[in-house]
Order: structure tokens, then sequence, then C-alpha cells
């Protein structure tokens, strides 16, 4: 199971930058999102809105101790821009993961040290400042190298039916 | 070179969503940016301060017109979740993409079906809804098959050196 925890979350600047991580989460093959900081409704709503409708199991929950979170039975991955490079420790990280949970740790605005100590890998996709949602992705991909991309989500009432142009929906 | 162009931004909805896609292009080796909605100083500042600081060449442009850019000398990609799985499309696109110019679209919250048109491929990073700035950071991972991970920014004032744990930033 794969979690995603996203630290530290504020409702009115975060709102849209949360959902893309947990909307990201789900469609990479997380199974799992938790969210500490600002207990946040509207972001919940939103992507219990789109598992409702394009399906899967993925849940959101809020947490008030991200302490207690990473007190976990699994393997925990801090994605920060300060950490090695991720793809030198991707090999390594696939094979700890074997049979194991995985936590994916997402940071916000600041990361306190104790998160760094808590992780049993800090990893940068980059050196470079960019954005959370695409470093969950790059992670997520390359820890399914590639699979996740044809996940199949039970239970959708929609599926995109893949266009050269134009858009077409189903409604199941 | 490679060009990001992004449809449709909104100052109060998008500047965060916005800022993220063009910290990506510019990190996952992109060259330019360009985008057309609400013209957004904040946008174009944050974008110019992680140039000045963290190097390359990178610039954001505003336009008025998507037509007058789509109107480009080069291959034109649009990501968007109703076109054909992008992973089938790579070798392809790179194939034609070799010495030309390329323009990545990046979709707003509705996108015209004339951009549908004036693209050479309209194609889905997986075809479940998460984010512009995840479809983005993949394809350009994929384009660049990896090498963009090692990118070198020229002209940097700060500079992260990867820690197994905690944070170290060089001053240049």
């Amino acid at each position: 199971m794969i979690t995603v925890l996203r630290l530290g979350h504020r409702i009115f600047r975060d709102q849209r930058i949360s959902s893309h991580v947990f909307l990201v989460a789900r469609a990479f093959g997380a199974d799992k999102g938790i969210y500490t900081g600002e207990k946040d409704g509207s972001l919940e709503d939103s992507v219990a809105r789109a598992v409702e409708q394009w399906g899967g199991q993925f849940r959101l929950i809020h947490s008030e101790s991200w302490k207690r979170e990473a007190n976990f039975d699994g393997i925990k991955v801090h994605l920060t821009v300060y950490g090695m490079p991720f793809q030198d420790k991707m090999a390594e990280i696939r094979k700890r993961c074997k049979g194991r949970n995985l936590m994916v740790i997402v940071g916000g605005e600041k990361v306190r040290p104790e998160v760094y100590q808590a992780a049993d890998w800090n990893v940068a996709v980059t050196s470079q400042p960019h954005s959370e949602v695409a470093a969950l992705a790059l992670f997520l991909h390359e820890m399914f190298e590639g699979r996740e991309l044809g996940k199949d989500f039970k239970g959708a009432k929609l599926r995109v039916v893949p266009q050269e142009r134009g858009k077409k929906v189903l409604r199941l």
C-alpha cells in the first residue's frame, strides 16, 4: 500500500496545489492520502468527488499529527529539493519496498528537521525549485516503472476514450 | 528549443498552478514560457526571480493570442486528458522533433476545439483527472529520457548540494 502524506496544508494558499497533489497520488497509483495543517472540507470533497466519478479506492484523511502518521510500519520517502537525486536511489527504494508499505512525504512551505530524520530516504526530483505536484508524479512514475499509466480504476462512472483529436467520455 | 504555452491563465485561481507549470518547464529543460489569459505581474516576477537565483536562460512572456503563438515553426504537442496515451507516442514525437522546435501546449479550464486541431499531437498523461503540472513534468521527463535530471543551470547564484539528511545550499 502506498500512502502520500502532505505536510502543513493551508486552506487559502494551498487548496489547488494540495488538490493536485492528491489527484496525482490517486492517478499514479497511491492508495491513501493524509494531510496535516488546516482541515479543509473543500479539498476533501474535491478528492472524494474525483474518486466517486473516476473510480478506484483512494481516500483522503486529515491528521493532527505528522509524527503519529510517520510512526508507520513501512518505508518512508521524503521528497525534498535538498535530498539526494532520486534517480540514483530508485533501484534501492524499489527493492526495500517489496512487500512493504510505502509512505511518500511531501512537504509544505517549511519542513522541520525532524521530518528529514524520520524519513528512510530524503530524495530530490532535481535540485531545482519547481513543484511538489511534479515531484510526486515523477517519483511514483519511476517507482512503478511506468506501469501506473495503465492502471484500471474499478467502479468508475466516467471513462475517457482516448482520441487523436477531440473529446470522448463514456458514462458507465 | 522547447516552448511551453499555457492557455487561459486567471490571476486569482491559477497563480500558483501556473507558477508551478513554468517552474517545472524551466527545471525540466524548456527554454521559454508563454501564457495567455490575464496578464499577471506576480507570476512573471516569481518565475524571473527563480531564473535570477537558480540560473539558466528560461524566460516567460504574456501573449494576447494563442493562435498567433501556435502559428509556430515546429512541432506542437497538446497535453490533454482526452488525448492518446503519451507513452505510445513518445518515440514518434522524439523522432519528429529531432532538429526542430517543440511547443508543448498546456490547457486551462476550458480548451477550445481549435486547439485540438492546431496541435500535431493531442496526448494524455493518463486518462485520469490530475494536474497539468504533473502532466508537463512527465512529458518532458520522457521527452528527454531522464537526461533533464542532470541539467546544469548556468549563472546560478544558488545551488543545492544534495544531502542524505538536512539542507545545504551554496551561494555562488
